[in-house]
């Protein structure tokens, strides 16, 4: 889809960069607003990159997304969470999503791949000093996780809130990345003499475990049930 | 556990150093080999990061451990595998594995959380010229995500491995970091009326999907009907 044209019922595209324009595959890029949301919002933890003294350091955190804008928070004596604190001259970041969505098996050792689906966000990321917006960021991450979830447990209050630092990162250079269907074998390996296919990964919710210390008059919520 | 010891029956330890020790929850990290290397070899994907024009890049991608060493492969026009290319100076690396294992849903929105297991490596990445350990890193990478089935594909021909590149990545400096178990609550906080406890996740094998031009005298092989 070429970056700037909106279909009617998306919404709309990223424009390409040089930094989300891959150098191979680039069939399996994709930019539209409606794949990348959906692969953000179900994932569980994103992959967050940033430099420091010079070297890549690669940390899994929880995020969440609220239209055009991605929020992850920490402690405010975290290092990425210190790095872009005040005086704020935000924090270069790379955040990274990937679904795995099924083990590839070719006739070649080359072909064999996975099914997969990835969103890479480059940006800069700020620290939310607005009270209003941290409280709604707080809010989205704990519903990113469980839907509904928010409004189901005590608020943080004024020490949580203090103790805790959220990042917002602005979706504007993003691209995904996606690999489905079957193998890629070469011509003349068609008659080979080995089983090829595709492995499906499936990742499901268990049944909820209550904590020991739950009144159990208390019955599992019906946004944990439905899922 | 002290760093060096080596307890009979496991791989011993890694020594942490500054950027493997945590500025937060020291009590969920973990240096020892045999917990480090089970991570690494459940997970299919890593993330791995670099520095590109001064900005951090994170990406997905296959990668398998051979004892104390991890290999990563790409196309030899590939960004990083590029970077790291003859002559070769190295590519200063983070890779990143993390597995999620739970919702952990507490009475308050601060103690939320995730159980999850995740490995952070730092290093730098090396391009593999040795021809042996090539074709041994590359049969690593196809049993890393089925084990066993290195022997029963079509081997990388000379064509195949001139296109392939490989990086060796050494554990040194490693940390694993786990959380499990209930959620945290604050004692004033154990009355209140929400449900808490854990949301198990788990990832299964689906049933193996046979490519459509397959010979259909050719059955499921065993290292897949046991998984």
């Amino acid at each position: 889809m070429a970056a700037g044209i909106r279909p009617a019922g998306s919404g709309g595209a990223y424009e390409p960069t040089d930094r989300t324009v891959p150098t191979r595959s680039r069939e399996r890029a994709a930019y539209d607003r409606e794949s990348v949301h959906s692969m953000l919002d179900e994932a569980y933890v994103c992959h967050l990159g940033f430099v420091r003294d010079g070297a890549p350091v690669v940390l899994p955190t929880l995020f969440a997304r609220v239209e055009d804008r991605l929020y992850v928070h920490g402690s405010t004596g975290s290092r990425p969470l210190r790095m872009a604190g005040e005086p704020d001259p935000g924090l270069a970041v790379c955040l990274t999503v990937t679904h795995v969505d099924g083990l590839v098996l070719a006739r070649s050792a080359f072909h064999h791949s996975i099914n997969y689906r990835s969103v890479v966000v480059h940006g800069t990321a700020h620290q939310v000093t607005d009270p209003d917006e941290k409280r709604s960021a707080l809010d989205a991450l704990v519903d990113h996780v469980i839907p509904g979830r928010s409004r189901d447990s005590r608020p943080a209050n004024a020490k949580e809130l203090a103790a805790t630092a959220v990042l917002r990162l602005d979706l504007n250079e993003v691209s995904a990345k996606v690999r489905t269907g079957d193998p890629d074998d070469e011509p003349e390996d068609l008659t080979l003499p080995y089983w090829t296919g595709v492995v499906p990964l499936v990742t499901q919710h268990g049944t909820p475990i209550p904590a020991p210390d739950l009144d159990a008059s208390i019955p599992v919520p019906g946004y944990l049930a439905t899922r």
